[in-house]
């Protein structure tokens, strides 16, 4: 699959001023007309520049099959255009009108065990069905054709957050669409008996026909099985969302196409569909009961960025406060809100949206919070999203900067999917945690990182971060070991690069692959009990906790820089490291404590000579640098609720609160903000 | 609905003698018909007065299609009437027999998952099943014939236990009837669009026939939708009852109604149901592990006899003992079952029955305790059993009196439904809970309350307390409102009068409806992370804890009589009070610990007038009284384990001791009871 | 259902050398052809002496219906034979090929709410279905006819571990079949009425049409209908087993036939199993996170030893290091494999195999350890799997040799199946718990014990111990009382002699059928809550803790030694002894701290004169006897991590370390072994 084109944003339209696109879903059909002249001057009020319309207005637009009623989305754009405001244009598709499922109940997506779910949500739909995906092309034809040369039409926006409610069905649509997909990528059944391991437990095929989704089983379904089973899934998603998109390069191919991802979503690999895209963009929703929340954010703005090579991308939907979704949902505190979008900003973003501009006012989202509550403008909420939006507006030559970095964190969403199966040493091993484990030392230091795919070029990058890369092609793991060679830095941990693509193990010692650039061989897992720690002896003395997992690590040409002090594996290396070529590879066999971690980042980054933003950043205070024609921006963002002094490299001037003298340090309050330009 | 018209219990026969009927279900079908006499004979020792037969008698009298055998009831009819017992004769379709579900599938229970329910426990048909309802009227039609004229025949028992196993069902017949029963509440599917905000997500329906139960969806299911399935839930379960009841005021137009509720059971709004009874009944299963289940039993109790405004009601089912459906069952203390029989009385009961008669050799509840334990009358039970029979009977003018209140408490079957609902602030709402939090206080302080649903009159209260009155219709809101400018006193906790009859939030500022009364508004809702507290700082200094719930209260009129003394909202209102008109709203904006909680109750009340109906109770101690044709009497129940002495306000005779002489102090050892009647 | 004529293990091939027989599962179909050669060589290395093949082969020999393949399965054979190992031969039918499923997919099973199961893991056949029992026993036919004469068929090897992951199926055919048992079982319908004791809840059946197995229902079903259904489905499962037996029987009628267990598996009763066998074998898989899982493997082990009264048994299947299907699998750190397979043997073990011969490269185990793992022979787990072989190999003469006990453990599947039923006083309870608690200590202090059904002789017993033994038959409970009577000792704990053969409650007191025998009568039930305990007095003035469970005995005849210090039964019995006849029957009423249980078990045993293997153990160290034609063997384990000694009551020689000195104490170290002989 080749990425498409890119078409930057707003190439052919200008009606929105220039800079960062700030806005959000625009939901019209909840309310009566006469409320539609309050939004735009409301918009107008706040700042808004781009909407995204229409995502759920298909069974308005088409309340019967085949019959179709624009008009009164003809007065929505014509109202939104007239405003100035620009349209990021929904397909309508996410969620099929009753009347689909209605006539064809077999487009209802299944769960394993083979229970039927139905309409009342949303997203009721097999992403296999050729009757949605037909509904839906004929659907995006009429749309593409109508608005393809209005004035408001900035860009599409395809679907809306899929896979989020219903990323994979059993059904038997599905099931003949898997066997489909399977004959395709091994040809002949013997090939995928070879790929699935089915000597085992009795499982050879005779024949495609006689292959099922890993469905609801007496015990473990084949893990090869799961896993093509995810691969088929996130691609029947991604087919839905091609079949629209080819309509739409026909009818608008100077259109700029997205679709948003939800965070970074297991059931659906960033990095094949921002191929498919021609801007990335991305919902994230913080939860304001945890503490750390912007550090989870922060591996997904990072991944957003890196998912087209560091392209500005939009931050599609935030909540301007709370959400309904979580058990207890919290509104952001005072500040926070500016703060986390800011952060978008500072880490790549061109468009600060929200979901939604005017808060339903029934329906399962109705306290999902909006820019303008329920409670309506003298609302805190309105004031905040309000003086975000002049503020944003206040420094238009952010947007198309870009940032770089020295650091690479490798994310492969076949690895997370096996690494994730049953079956395992240990169930409790999470990708994303071991992910963010290694990654918030690094946020937290100040220091750069793209988060990429195993098969990005990674020359450009001085050290590499490998957490589980459990399944490892033979081809990756000989770029990375090239890298080393090269002279590039890595870091891996334990339980990375056991299998093949297939899941299967690659033999001769684990990490087969790995072995000779770590320099080891993994003689035994030996994962740890719920709640057993073991310590860890560093070569500097100090002794720190561990937990989940540890392993019997050979040495053969690495040297440990920490062992086992405890347990069974007592004596024996924690943590090693290996000169190789040019370049030299860490090894961490066991899950460290978040201050062992960190010291250990800290470590490697220097060996690597992967310094911070600017150094010597007080705790909790997030720096970053967006550079290109627009200037150059140093972005300050305090986490913390302290106020805390910044001392910067150079004199430098805060392009927010316009002061014009330059000034060497600066304090930010708690939730402060400071974007830095030079004078 | 109208309320028909009452019949009170025993007009037309008087086999019993007079007075708290006692008693419980009698199930002579599980024994061979050698055991019948014994039944009868150790009846008459144990003081049975009253039992209520046939309750799963079907297979037995109807054992195929259309043949029926009532040769072998009719003689435990003739024994029981023989032995001066009177029947609560139950229509026997609680339980259809096992050849109505082979004939006829259709009638069994779907979940919202699509999984059939089977026969083998109990309840499993369908509510709307017309097959089921023919079937029940066609054997109610030829029990009424047969036993009409019956000596026996004191009262009827429609079904059992309604909606205790399966209060819902989702299969294709109940959707069909979900469909009927909306075209007749809404009349146009334009009027259903509306009323459930199905412009979001995509959900206009063009026809009823689109329409479905809120079955398993990819996400949160219309929350409107799931409200109106509740109440049609409700309400298909009360045609059931319906249908019986009209065979039976056609056949026996003399004879009371009634059917037993399962508590406060949330599938069954007893307010309706009980308009549709001559007498309301009610199963109460107190858990002997609970300390504080007398509490929750009050509850139940109040509500019982303010379902039908005070008139006396039945206990119908209690366990002698243990029972066998939680998940450890311990028996009754000593004395307790004794103590807690009183307490109905106490609130109002003129029967006091118990599941069941004779303890089951086999079958699913042979571990429900029984007032005839499968040891026989060497029994704890049974000698507890015979002595409260013994003395009940012996003060039979107590049947009859009533009870009156200062206080009501509002509750809405409505507004249960709809406060539950998923995708709110906070999942861990829960209605029952925040009403027992209010309930508590007024109960140990021995105040008497009534619970009323919100169009009841108020006029006659002093004090109405309205925990979470979430959704709130405006004439409701407007009763309320006028309650408080006539003088009347009210106490509103958070998160009420936020939604309409539809669950769409009343614009406006929450809590629009009550803003008025309350002299208030909330700007935003801060629901509580899992085990977060705040302080609450009171205006007499004290310090309190609060938790599960916070908001941003912006006074307008109102006065802060407690303020949030930490977290994010420090210094803002938790607890306010409005005089508006001739009385007072007091407003509370969090989950104020016990102790706060019951502090403010005392203000309220005092500011109120609302007093106890004996002052000076020593803890522990519950008092009531009931007045009528047959005197007064003053209950004390004693609820603790340790004697207590209690100061009488007149000398007064213990009418259980049957001391002559009256007192102006009473002992009470643990778990004593005195009846107090005026010398 | 008599026990099958018993054909001893290899009575017709003289294949291997006599001893031990050493090994595990053999599965060469997952490996290349080319790697067999090298299989058979490390083998030899290995000491491998038998390998059980064919497990999974089916999909493999009958690639589509009909049409057979062995020709690579008789090189197998051959290779093997070739290397001298003898081959406990499958009959391939533990998992069915695909186009099985797929041309038939009503062979897949169904779960309780109609959930179906599919393919994807192993056993996805309905045990009931006719069409996989004719496709397995026609495969079974020609595997029969063809390797009858093979000079490497030892054993053959029934199925696989039947009712591992699908031990019962609701399906409709399995319906069908139920009906059939039933109808046989009861004759009439009127009987089963009876037995299930429909009269409640109106379940009474008018036909054998109207029954079906105990699906999801509103609530609990009936709990004679799910105990019959237990049977059933344990019988379903056996006439799987018996119709590839009937084929075995005709074809090789010399040839000993045997089925691995699962542990101790509540579905299957492993007695009624183990007479249908000529040698018990059985899978163990110890949980190396657990520190008590040699105490547990015990037990099975005991229960192995006793299904066929004391002949030796095969460990059929254990793992040489971790497995891969608990959450978090450990290794067994070094030492614990050989230990604990030695005490198989030194509990009766005469084969000790794994699973599997070569680590799995793809597949749901592939994690599972194997003898030969991954990382090839260079590895902890291959050097201790080739030592053990060896050392296993040099003391073949304990093959053969038997052990004696002088105590009995009663354990009765029916009684475990009821015990844990629903609807009961407490659903704490748990037959394994409880039977642990009673054999723990007896196995602590080197007390030798069979664990044996209620219906077994125990007249050669000094102690019987009954835990929890709930559904009591008339005439086992008359076996017991005449065992008291006749002298033997018998310790009885509370909850058991409730119910009869059809859970049913033995009226006239509990328990009634051991009243006399334990001369007390149980008035209640006292379930204790969750985390609650209870004091228990001690007669020596101890005072231990005890929970989960406490009853009021009323004794008529037993002396307390014991009585609750604390809760509602304060002062009354706790533990309690009746001289009764020549012996003593003692009753728990409660679950003892296990130092109190240990202390009352000492207390018993020296009553009864049943004293341990060897006297004054240290702490840790299990002993036990075989004793035969072989000669007598004193097996000393250590399970502890210290080195202790142990002195011996006269001197022996180790035949493991080959020393040929006798000594008089001995030395082990942290789970060490000793195998003394006399010299």
């Amino acid at each position: 699959m080749q990425p498409a084109p890119s078409i930057p944003i707003d190439t052919r339209r200008h009606l929105r001023p220039p800079g960062i696109a700030f806005g959000g879903d625009y939901n019209p059909e909840q309310w009566p007309e006469e409320v539609w002249a309050e939004d735009v001057a409301l918009m107008k009020e706040a700042g808004v520049s781009m909407v995204t319309a229409g995502i759920f207005s298909w069974a308005k637009v088409e309340p019967r099959p085949g019959e179709y009623d624009f008009t009164w989305f003809d007065r929505v754009m014509d109202n939104l255009a007239g405003a100035g405001v620009a349209v990021c244009l929904a397909t309508m598709t996410a969620s099929p009108p009753p009347w689909l499922s209605r006539l064809h109940p077999e487009i209802l997506p299944e769960t394993a065990d083979g229970r039927r779910m139905w309409l009342g949500g949303r997203q009721h739909y097999c992403p296999s069905s050729a009757v949605y995906r037909e509904h839906a092309a004929r659907l995006v034809e009429r749309l593409a054709t109508r608005y393809a040369d209005h004035p408001a039409l900035e860009m599409w926006h395809i679907g809306n957050e899929y896979g989020c409610h219903t990323p994979m069905c059993w059904c038997d649509e599905s099931a003949a669409d898997f066997r489909r997909w399977l004959s395709e990528r091994y040809g002949g059944i013997e090939a995928l008996n070879d790929a699935w391991s089915t000597a085992f437990w009795s499982q050879g095929y005779d024949s495609f026909d006689e292959v099922l989704p890993p469905r609801l089983a007496p015990t473990f379904p084949n893990p090869a099985q799961q896993l093509d089973f995810a691969r088929f899934s996130d691609d029947a998603l991604l087919q839905c969302y091609l079949a629209e998109n080819e309509v739409l390069r026909r009818s608008t191919p100077d259109v700029p196409v997205t679709t948003n991802f939800i965070g970074v979503h297991k059931p659906v690999d960033a990095f094949r569909w921002a191929a498919q895209e021609d801007v990335v963009s991305v919902d994230v929703y913080q939860d304001p009961h945890d503490e750390d929340t912007h550090v989870a954010a922060g591996f997904i703005f990072d991944v957003a960025r890196s998912a087209r090579a560091g392209q500005p991308w939009m931050l599609m939907e935030q909540a301007p406060s709370a959400v309904n979704w979580r058990d207890r949902n919290g509104p952001k505190p005072p500040g926070r809100m500016r703060l986390w979008s800011w952060q978008a900003v500072a880490q790549g973003a061109d468009a600060v949206l929200y979901f939604q501009w005017r808060q339903s006012r029934g329906g399962a989202e109705k306290y999902h919070s909006a820019m303008l509550p329920h409670g309506g403008t003298d609302t805190r909420t309105f004031r905040e999203v309000s003086e975000l939006g002049r503020e944003l507006a206040s420094v238009p030559r952010i947007a198309g900067t870009r940032s770089t970095a020295d650091v690479a964190l490798v994310l492969d969403w076949n690895s997370w999917w096996a690494l994730e199966l049953d079956s395992h040493p240990s169930t409790a091993l999470n990708q994303m945690d071991i992910a963010l484990a290694h990654y918030r030392p690094l946020f937290e230091a100040g220091i750069a990182c793209d988060v990429v795919p195993p098969d990005r070029d990674l020359s450009g990058y001085r050290l590499v971060v490998a957490p589980n890369l459990y399944l490892l092609k033979e081809r990756d793991s000989e770029r990375l070991t090239e890298f080393v060679r090269g002279g590039g830095h890595l870091l891996v941990s334990f339980f990375s690069g056991i299998v093949d693509n297939c899941d299967r193990v690659h033999l001769g010692g684990y990490p087969a692959p790995l072995s000779e650039v770590l320099g080891l061989r993994v003689e035994e897992f030996w994962p740890l009990a719920e709640n057993e720690t073991v310590d860890v002896r560093h070569v500097d003395g100090t002794v720190s906790r561990a937990d989940l997992w540890s392993e019997t690590v050979v040495p053969e040409g690495a040297q440990a820089v920490a062992e086992f002090g405890s347990g069974h594996l007592a004596g024996q290396p924690a943590v090693t490291r290996h000169s190789f070529g040019d370049g030299t590879a860490w090894y961490v066999a066991t899950r460290l404590a978040p201050e062992a971690m960190r010291a250990l980042t800290d470590d490697v980054c220097r060996t690597a000579s992967a310094g911070p933003v600017l150094p010597g950043l007080p705790q909790h205070v997030q720096a970053t640098v967006r550079e290109g024609d627009g200037g150059r921006f140093v972005f300050l963002l305090n986490h913390g609720r302290e106020e805390v002094e910044v001392r910067l490299p150079q004199p430098l001037t805060d392009a927010l609160t316009r002061e014009t003298a330059p000034a060497d340090r600066i304090t930010l309050p708690g939730a402060g903000v400071a974007v830095l330009t030079e004078p």
